[in-house]
């Protein structure tokens, strides 16, 4: 959004966890549905500054523009736009404002704002507002938006003095209170004249003055926001009051400082170079940046699917965070992905009563949520997707196989696999034969759904049950607390050992799930092009009984459980899902990136790394007005460290298969792997291993075991690789190729911007 | 209802297509999901006497009774009360009603109401009243209920002159205009006085007088109804005037003698004669009646779930008609059958238009509807029961073969024929094998959803596409008409010859669908027993992934498609059914009686006829309040009939396996087949078949082959039976026994009544 508020993409203003629960409709009412969601709601909207040159309103879509460039840097985190502009009057000024969100204070926007007359004496008037209840566009009926809550902000206080604004106000449902406040510092030329009007839902801070060419007025705005669901009106109140303080005791100078400390610091132990493919170097480094923003001072809240960039999907958090964000995460910022598990960990008490509800015991966690009630209304694709137990409960061994955190281990991580393994334990049976099948349930894939033995669920499944079972003998004390005793541990192990997992003898492949294979296969050819995504063109029951994939489920579970697949089983059931797999998710990229690398497909891997990379960049799924998607940019991160450097380290062991496609010259990055900084830097025919500091430790490098000691880089050659024929897609559904057939990579750096 | 209209069980008035439009609402959007659905409406009350004895309202919840009975006769079609009330002032009054719904004048009901000093001078005021949007209880929640529409109609016109009132009104969204008048024919002693008022929503026909003990007040009212979708004011209030003139013309005496003639006329067709259980005689003659009511006068028009005597199902009219309804009209009215049929046939372009939609070919008819539209939002338990499709083709097949109305078949039927042919074989498809199966669909028992090779499914349109294909050989004129060449005539033979039906060979039972028999065993001795039905309380991804039944499936398939199976496969399929069955549904009863029968548990089968009997006399259910569960009532006559008579005859070929179980002394019934009266009498020993009239037929008694002349009966002994062990059904869903352990009958005639 322009300081100026319009023209917009997308308007909104969004705190994390601050959602009004609306009623969730039912034709057909049904026991076990959930009769309210909650939505993400906009909240007071401190971004707006106003100018007028001799009382014409500054909009870019009037007058005329000399020059207009946005540029966001994500070394210092700081959005700045310049534009010079003629007034339709033919007055010109020069307008250069800068925003951040600060990462160091965590209740702190800032924006410093500045105009110039260039040619002319002009009269300036500079508006800064914070307003409540803006309205937004209305919802246009796609199912993967937003709801719009018309007014959702009740007014319980405002107040105004020189220069500051503060309102509160409350949601009427979920019973939330947000505080916004807004404190000013002014500068310009003698003749300044200020002042100050609030209302409930409005206040403003105006600054006036003539300006003669060359003078400048300079406004640097401090937005706080704080928000409770219990505290009091005056709590909050305060709360803002003392964060608008430091903001001010800092300065502008300061927060500027605070955040390019933040960020070198994150960039240090995660930025990702890419040589050889500029457009993805620049994607990848967006992608970190948005994904922190995201997350990293969520504080043990949900991050949500839009992180706060948008109201999308009604600002809800699915296992998208657990599956694709937290292992960028993980190895960037372990800190904001123990945040986030404990954020699940805090819910385990509604997961727990949700369970009960579904007759089943410890935790079934939502399927989409913002406060950990289950907030989604058709079940099929929601509460029978259970995976998301097993996907929280990977990315909980994933983080502590990456950090050795085992306090995080005994503590939350111990509580949220002890529940989900539960829960596995009582939704699954033994047949006649001894085998334990999962019936009934959803895998990743939303075009099937209520199968038998996904093959994906029961593998992520058996992880579960198998690490449960084994912390559960390490750390005892904390077993009992848990009430988990030796017979219920071992029907844990038994339960993941009689896993069942269906395979395809005839074709040589593992099905989706049981029956997958005898299924219909989609007529591809008979769709046209503009029936994508099928979703919105055919009915789920056409779908769901037919061999058509929305986004890697089989392919995922080869990522998640890799060790579970032999080296030809992978390769026969990557080609047998890339013909069916039409990416009609964004979640599916990044893991045909990371597996199309694993066969040996590296220049399919690219092209797939191109689109998770450009996704929001170049809006191929033309929603991003709802929002970026937060985890098909993190899944660039993972495609190129699980895909091209074959990083893989979830079991303890940490293997590299490092290996570049033509249109790579270079990949290097750092990450922090069991208290250590390593260095990893690929070319095309050897990779070289640092070890940045830590004790020394031992990894494998396309099989070979290497041995690190901090300092000393071990540069290792990588093997030649067998030919093989390209993977088919679906007709029409191929990705974009990022070389053309002469070598050059297609596409260009698109012009810089939020 | 009482006259006086309080208290109330069920106080609204329906008419056969009188529906609003509502919308429907889904937390998340899908393709293809209906977005308004139907919801029957109360229409304008002209049922209502009020009587006010020296200003006392008659009511008999305050004063006292002397006496009172309602009794509703089928013989006469007429319910009269009777009642002695005794004011709480000490005056007492008999009063003496009579009212029906016409049969022969269709668009008439008719209510005699005569009220008598018993011992002292009262004055007397009665009021007559036609009333619009009256007051209804709330709804409570039970998805089995109805939407409660407030002031569904907007008035049009209203009138009123001496003795008759007239109001017309609209519904606002469907459209629809409903008209109803009243006239009244009032004799009374000296000094009687009416008056009439009129207003919008109601009009009052008001008579009153002194009555000296031993005189009478009597007031006849004629109500007529009439509307459309498409007539203007003027002709609908003209139609109603019209209505009111016939039933004056023909005068209360006149409507009783033509309601007595036209059930007369059906009795001497369709009485069944029930001996040794007198409570089963008068149930069966109970759901003659009910069918009758709701079917009789439909006139192309659906027959809803609930008749028109209450909004239960909103009204609705589901596969219900087509499986279970349709084959009692079938062989007692079968006009009434062919005017159900031609109702679907009418909706094809609209089942055309909702299969285009679904992507498929043909005709894809609604789960649930009023005026053909696909009315479910819930597409698992809707869309996906594809075999709605199958159960309306077979009641064509089974009109057919009872009747030989060919020209039926050539004309409506064979366009449903084609178009459901279309369907099944668009969704169907070949495997590797050359095996066909239908993939993803949800069959009767709606316990299980979206699974594939569902039995029930694949033998009905097995049936459906060779007689689609036979009948396009038969009339190729129509064939040609239809646009149905060899190719595709062939093509339906063959997707018939390679239907795939999957059979357990380790258990020795098929699967309700593919893999059902693999899957956990509903814990049915956990299950509390007010955890009945299951669907109020547990989820439906819960029962859709066990081993439990709502309502027979494979069970009907056995009945519906009897050739498939061996009588062996019969007797194992039926054990290993009764053991996951629990009768959550009112269909279920009638077909486990009829398929008990057949494998030789008289017994058993003698209870179920008795749960499906007194479903709404004793209210099993608790939901009565919603209308009468009219599948359920006409499955009592299928029980005894295709049951204890076992009588099949829908392949063309008649044949009777008639066995008493030692509750019955004697089954005798008359039915109409084949364009002949045929008479049948069972006794424990012997079956006597009488053919009253028609040419010479040959019909099969236990498999041997008896030839019929008009006139002369021929007498066949019942053959012996092995003895067989008693089947058994989950802990605690058992059905009532109707015998005792020495042989008397549980149960007592209940008092009569409505």
């Amino acid at each position: 959004m322009l300081d100026e508020g319009e023209p917009h993409g997308l308007p909104g203003s969004y705190l994390n966890g601050v959602y009004e629960d609306r009623p969730l409709p039912a034709g057909e009412a049904s026991y076990g549905r959930p009769t309210t969601t909650q939505t993400v709601i906009n909240v007071t909207n401190g971004k707006l500054i106003r100018l007028f040159v001799n009382d014409e309103p500054f909009d870019v879509r009037y007058g005329s523009l000399r020059s207009h460039e946005r540029a966001l840097d994500f070394r210092s985190g700081i959005l700045t736009r310049r534009a010079e502009w003629v007034s339709p009057n033919t007055e010109s000024v020069r307008v250069t404002s800068q925003r951040l969100v600060s990462f160091a204070h965590r209740a702190v926007a800032a924006v410093s704002y500045e105009v110039e007359s260039v040619d002319q004496a002009v009269q300036v008037t500079v508006q800064s507002e914070l307003l409540a209840n803006e309205q937004l566009p209305a919802a246009d009926g796609d199912p993967r938006g937003a709801a719009t809550l018309d007014h959702p902000l009740a007014s319980e206080y405002h107040d105004g003095e020189p220069n500051v604004v503060v309102l509160v106000h409350r949601t009427q449902h979920s019973g939330l209170r947000v505080g916004a406040a807004m404190d000013h510092l002014v500068d310009g030329p003698g003749g300044l004249r200020t002042d100050v009007r609030v209302a409930e839902d409005a206040g403003l801070v105006t600054a006036a003055t003539t300006l003669q060419p060359g003078q400048r007025l300079r406004l640097v705005k401090f937005v706080a926001y704080g928000w409770s669901s219990t505290r009091s009106l005056e709590a909050v109140r305060d709360q803002v009051w003392a964060a608008l303080s430091s903001a001010r005791q800092a300065g502008w100078d300061g927060l500027v400082a605070a955040q390019r400390d933040y960020l070198a610091d994150f960039w240090d132990h995660a930025d990702v170079e890419v040589d050889g493919d500029a457009e993805i170097q620049q994607a990848v480094r967006f992608s970190l940046f948005h994904v922190l923003q995201a997350s990293a001072r969520g504080e043990d809240r949900p991050i949500p699917a839009k992180g706060l960039t948008g109201p999308g999907y009604d600002g809800h958090a699915f296992w998208d965070t657990e599956a694709f964000v937290l292992p960028l995460l993980t190895l960037t910022a372990p800190d904001a992905a123990a945040s986030a598990l404990r954020w699940r960990q805090r819910t385990l008490p509604i997961a727990m009563q949700r369970a009960q509800e579904l007759g089943l015991a410890g935790a079934a966690f939502p399927w989409r949520t913002i406060a950990g009630q289950e907030c989604s209304g058709y079940w099929p694709a929601g509460t029978a997707a259970f995976h998301v137990n097993a996907d929280i409960a990977h990315a909980v061994i994933r983080y502590v196989a990456a950090t050795m955190d085992t306090d995080f281990e005994r503590g939350p991580g111990m509580d949220i696999l002890v529940q989900t393994a539960r829960l596995w334990r009582s939704l699954g049976h033994h047949d006649g034969d001894g085998r334990f099948h999962i019936d009934g349930v959803t895998g990743p894939d939303e075009y099937s759904a209520i199968a038998d033995d996904n093959v994906y669920t029961n593998l992520m499944a058996q992880l579960n049950l198998l690490t449960a079972a084994r912390v559960a003998e390490q750390y005892p004390d904390r077993a009992r607390e848990l009430g988990v005793d030796s017979e219920e541990a071992a029907a844990w192990r038994d339960g993941a050992t009689a896993m069942y997992i269906p395979y395809d003898e005839v074709l040589g492949v593992h099905p989706q799930a049981a029956g997958f294979t005898g299924h219909q296969v989609w007529d591809f050819a008979g769709t046209p092009p503009d029936h994508y995504p099928l979703l919105l063109h055919y009915p789920y029951f056409d779908l769901y009984r037919k061999q058509v994939v929305k986004q890697a489920d089989l392919v995922l579970a080869m990522h998640h459980a890799s060790d579970a697949f032999t080296a030809e089983q992978k390769a026969r059931n990557f080609d047998y899902y890339e013909a069916l797999t039409v990416r009609d998710s964004s979640l599916s990229a990044g893991t045909q990136a990371v597996m199309a690398a694993e066969v040996g497909e590296l220049d399919l891997a690219l092209d797939y790394l191109g689109e998770a990379a450009l996704m929001d960049l170049d809006d191929l799924e033309h929603n991003t007005r709802d929002g970026v998607h937060i985890a098909s940019l993190a899944g660039t991160y993972v495609a190129l460290l699980a895909g091209f450097a074959g990083a893989r380290y979830e079991s303890g062991a940490v293997r590299f298969t490092p290996r570049l496609p033509d249109g790579l010259a270079r990949l290097a990055f750092t990450i922090v792997l069991q208290g250590r900084r390593l260095r990893v830097e690929v070319k095309r025919d050897s990779a070289r291993y640092l070890l940045v500091d830590g004790d020394p430790m031992e990894i494998a490098h396309h099989g070979t075991a290497v041995k690190l000691t901090a300092g000393k880089a071990s540069a290792q050659p990588i093997p030649a690789m067998a030919a093989r024929a390209r993977a088919r897609q679906p007709a029409g559904r191929e990705p974009a190729r990022r070389r053309a057939a002469d070598g050059t990579t297609v596409g260009s750096v698109p012009p810089a911007g939020e």
